[in-house]
C-alpha cells in the first residue's frame, strides 16, 4: 500500500481507515480481555472505552468530507492499483456503514452491549432468562434502529444491510434457497445416520486426567500441528470460544476447557485455530487496511469448518488424534483406540448447544436462529416469547426442547453483542467449507493423506494461498469461483455428509 | 462535570479530553496486556496500535482550533465551578504538552518503546545489555527531541518539561536540596542501623509451599484488607510491578511470585494495592476528564508507599501478616513469628533491586538513577558507558556494584518506555507518604493501631477524602498543605526512619 501515485485523496483515506483498522485492533483486543481477565465491576468503564473507541473510528472513516474525498478518489482510479481499487471499494462500503447510523445511537449501543454482556454471563449461568431480557429490552430497539438508518443508506431489506457489513455479497435471497435445501435434506439424512448408528456399541466415555492445564497443553499442541507460531499464539478459556481478529501478529484466541465434556475442548481449539489461521496469513503488507481484511464472516468460518469439521473428523485425523489425546490424558487406553475415537466423533443427534453439535445437525441450529432473529428484527416476537418459540423450533426441527436456558436461547453471545444477521454464515460456512476440501483433495490427495500424522502442510499449501493470502482483494463469489471453479452451493456438503455418515466404513 | 453552563468552548475542550480519557484508558489496558498476556510475535502489532490511539489523543487534544478555544473559554471563566476551573487548567497543560510535540514523532517514540519493551524482558533475562542498547540508542535521541520541544513549548528546562507532564509542581529546584539532604542524612544513617542490626540473630528463612497458588491467594486476601472490592481487581504476575491507571472500576494490578523471594511477593502486592487504591477512589463523577485523575506521580507513589511502608512494615501490621503468611504458606512455624517476620522486614543494607530495597537504601537508590538519567539526557553520558556509571555510582552510594545487569541498570523498566524525570517521584513518594501519614495517626491513633488486625479503615477513612477524593482539584503543593499542613519536606521521613530504625524495639 506505500506505492507512491498522485492519487492524494486516496492518500488521506487510506490513512484515516488505516488508522481506524488499528483502533478497530485495540478494540478486539479489549474484547478479547472482558471475555477472560476484565474483573466484572470494570464493566460500566469498558462500555465507556469502547464507545469512544468507535465513535472515533466513526469521525475517522465518516468526516464530513469523506463523500467528497471518494468522488475525487474515483476521478483518479487510474492511478490506483488493483489491490488499491479493491481497497477503495471497501472503504467505500465501510464508510457507508459508518455514515448511515448516528454517532449518539452507536455510542449507546456500545455502552448497552458491554452491559448486557456481563447480564449474559451471569443470567446464563443462572438460568434466569428475565435478567437478560431486561437488558436485552433497552438493546433490541437500538438494533431495530440501526438496521433501519442502514437500510435506507444502502438501499437494502434492514437484515440485509446488516449482514452487508461483515458478510458482503451475502444476503437473504442467497440464504433462502440454500436453507430450504438444507431443511429439506438434513432432517432425512439425520434419521437414516441414527439408524445406522443404532447398530454401533455405545461408546466408551474418555477418562484420564482432564485438568485444565492437560486441556490446555493439548490445545496448543494441535495450534502447532494445524500450523501456528507460537510465539504468535496464545490460549484462553472463555465462555465463548473465538479467535482475535485484524490485529497482525496476535493470532490468540479462547476456548473452553470442560472436564465433563472433553471432546470439546479439542474441537473448540481445532475451530479457533483454523480461524486464527486465517488471521495469521493475511498479508503483512495490508495491514490493518480494509482489503487486507478476511473477506466476511462466511468465508472466515469456512476456514473454521475445514480445520475443525473437514479435517479435523476426517478418519484420517482422528487416528492421528487419538493418540495425541491418550498421551495427554492417560486414563482408560481402551477409550483411545481409534474406533471409539471415531465413533464418540461421528456420532449424531445429541446435545441441544450449537457449537457442541454434529455436522449434520449444526445447519439446523443455524437455521433456527435465523428464524428468530428476522422475527425479532422485523418485530414480528416479542423478546419475552423468545423462549418459547426457540422451544418450538427445537421441537419442529430437532424433536425435543431444550431443558434449560443454558442449553436455549442464553447458549449464544451473539443477541448480547447487538450481532444480528451473523448466524447465517455459520451455515453458510459449513457449505463453503465442503466445497472447498473437495476441491483441495482432488488437486492433491496429501491434504487428506497427510492428516494421518497431523501435518497440515499440503491443507495449508493449498489454502493459503487461494484463501488467505488474497484477504479482501477481490468479492467473496470471485474468490469462490477462483478457489474452486464453481459458485457457493450445497452440493459438496451434500457429498461430504452421504460419503462420511452413510457410505464411509466406521472401524 | 455535568453541570449546565454556557460556556460552550468549555463544554467542547471538555468532550474532547474526556474522549482522549477513554483512549488513553484503553491504552492502559493494552499496556497491562503486553507486560501480561500477549504473545510476544505481537509486538509489532501493538506498536502500531498504540501510536495511533497517541496521535488520535494528540489529534483530539492539540487541534488547530484548541488554542482558540482555550481562549474563549478563559473568557467566561466565570460561569465555570472550581472544579470545572481546576479541570480547565489541567486541559490547558496537558494541550501544551500535547501540541509541543510534533506528531510523527510521538509516533514514531510509541514504535521504538514498543519494540524496546519486548527487547527489554529478553535482554534482561540474559544479561545482555548490548541487544537493549542496540534499541535504547534509536530511542534516546526521541526522548531528547520531545524534552527539547516541550522545554521550547514551556519555558522550562528539558528535564523539567518531561517531569512536569506527570508530576506538575515538581521540578529539579525542588529535588535538588532534598536530595542533598537525603544523601547526607541516609548514608550515615544506614551505617548506624547496620551497626545496630548486627547484633540481631539470623533470620529465619521463610519456607512452606510458595507456589504461584497460593502467592497469589495471600495476595488478593491482602488486597481486600487494604480495602479493595474484588469485583474491580485482579492480580497477575509480570516482570514490573504496577497498577492500571485511569480506568474507573477496573484496578487490576501485577505483582511478582518469585518463589525464592517470598517477602516480595506480599510488599509489591501491598505496593500495587495502594496505587489501585488511589485510583479506586477518584470521584466517579470527573471519570476520564484531566481533573478527575491523580494528583501526579508523587502524589500517587506516595499512597502506595504509605500502604507498603508506613502502614506495611509497622509492628501492628507486621504483627497480623505474620500470621497471614503462616496461614497461607504453612512450613515451619518458627520462621512465621512475629520477631523473625519483623527482622527479615527490618533488614537494611542488602540487595542490588529498587523494588525490593529497605526503607534507607530506597531513596539512594532513586538518586543514583537521577543522576544517570540528566546525564543521558544532557548527552554527558554514552548509552555505552551506562553500565560503568551505573557500577559507580552503586560503588559510591552503597559501597558496592551489581553483579549483572539484571541486578544493576536493566532492572527497571522506564527507561526502555521512554520514561525520564519519573524516577524523582519514588523518592519524593518516600517523603510525602512519611508527612501524611505522621499526621494520619496524630488525627487519629487508630489508623495505626487497628492495623494489627490488618483492618485499614481508619486509614481509608484519613486518607480518602484528604488525597483520593480531591483528584487534580488542587495543586500538588495545595493538597500537601491541606492535608498535613506543611509543605513537602524530609523532615518527616527522617523521624520515621530514626524511631522504626535506631529507636524502636525489635521483639
Amino acid at each position: 500500500m506505500n506505492r507512491a501515485n498522485d492519487n492524494r485523496a486516496y492518500r488521506e483515506l487510506h490513512e484515516r481507515f488505516e488508522t481506524a483498522g488499528k483502533l478497530g485492533a485495540a478494540r478486539n483486543t479489549l474484547f478479547w480481555d472482558s471475555q477472560t481477565y476484565m474483573p466484572p465491576g470494570a464493566a460500566w468503564s469498558r462500555g465507556e472505552q469502547l464507545a469512544a473507541i468507535d465513535t472515533t473510528c466513526s469521525q475517522l472513516t465518516a468526516g464530513p468530507d469523506t463523500a467528497d474525498l471518494f468522488c475525487t478518489a474515483d476521478d483518479a482510479a487510474e492511478l490506483l492499483s488493483p489491490t488499491e481499487r479493491s481497497n477503495l471499494n471497501e472503504m467505500r462500503r465501510m464508510w457507508r456503514h459508518n455514515a448511515a447510523v448516528p454517532k449518539l445511537l452507536l455510542q449507546e449501543k456500545a455502552r448497552q452491549v458491554a452491559l448486557l454482556q456481563g447480564i449474559w454471563v451471569q443470567a446464563k449461568q443462572a438460568n434466569d432468562f428475565h435478567a437478560f431480557a431486561s437488558g436485552f429490552e433497552l438493546l433490541m430497539p437500538l438494533t431495530r434502529e440501526i438496521a433501519q438508518a442502514k437500510a435506507d443508506a444502502l438501499g437494502l431489506a434492514p437484515y440485509d444491510a446488516l449482514m452487508d457489513e461483515f458478510d458482503p455479497g451475502l444476503s437473504m435471497a442467497l440464504i433462502d434457497p440454500i436453507f430450504a435445501e438444507l431443511e429439506c435434506f438434513l432432517p432425512a439424512l439425520l434419521v437414516q445416520v441414527i439408524e445406522r448408528q443404532s447398530t454401533w456399541p455405545a461408546e466408551i466415555p474418555y477418562s484420564g486426567d482432564f485438568s485444565a492445564e492437560r486441556q490446555r497443553a493439548l490445545s496448543y499442541r494441535l495450534a502447532e500441528a494445524v500450523g501456528h507460531d507460537l510465539k504468535h499464539v496464545r490460549i484462553d478459556a472463555a465462555p465463548h470460544p473465538f479467535a482475535l481478529a485484524g490485529s497482525p501478529g496476535d493470532n490468540r484466541f479462547t476456548t473452553r476447557f470442560d472436564a465433563g465434556n472433553i471432546g470439546f475442548a479439542v474441537m473448540a481449539t481445532l475451530h479457533e485455530a483454523g480461524h486464527a489461521l486465517y488471521e495469521a496469513n493475511l498479508p503483512r503488507a495490508q495491514a490493518f487496511t480494509p482489503v487486507g481484511n478476511a473477506r466476511g464472516a462466511t468465508a472466515h468460518e469456512s476456514q473454521s469448518l475445514m480445520v475443525e469439521k473437514q479435517a479435523g473428523r476426517s478418519r484420517e485425523f482422528l487416528g492421528w488424534l487419538a493418540s495425541q489425546m491418550a498421551e495427554a490424558f492417560g486414563g482408560d487406553p481402551a477409550c483411545w483406540t481409534f474406533a471409539n475415537v471415531v465413533r464418540t466423533n461421528r456420532r449424531v443427534g445429541v446435545g441441544y448447544i450449537r457449537v457442541e453439535a454434529d455436522e449434520i445437525s449444526y445447519p439446523l441450529h443455524v437455521i433456527l436462529r435465523y428464524r428468530i432473529e428476522r422475527a425479532l428484527l422485523d418485530g414480528d416476537l416479542k423478546i419475552a416469547d423468545l423462549p418459547d418459540a426457540w422451544s418450538d423450533l427445537s421441537q419442529s426441527l430437532f424433536g425435543r426442547r431444550p431443558p434449560d436456558h443454558a442449553h436455549g436461547c442464553l447458549q449464544d453471545i451473539h443477541w448480547a453483542m447487538g450481532l444480528f444477521g451473523y448466524f447465517p454464515n455459520y451455515a453458510l460456512g459449513s457449505s463453503l467449507a465442503a466445497q472447498l476440501f473437495e476441491r483441495a483433495v482432488q488437486d492433491d490427495a496429501a491434504v487428506i493423506d497427510r492428516l494421518s500424522d497431523g501435518d497440515f502442510g499440503p491443507y495449508r499449501a493449498w489454502v493459503v494461498p487461494r484463501i488467505h493470502e488474497r484477504a479482501s482483494q477481490v468479492s467473496f463469489a470471485q474468490l469462490v469461483e477462483d478457489a474452486t471453479g464453481a459458485p457457493l452451493s450445497v452440493a459438496a456438503l451434500k457429498r461430504h455428509l452421504q460419503r462420511r455418515y452413510l457410505e464411509e466404513d466406521v472401524p
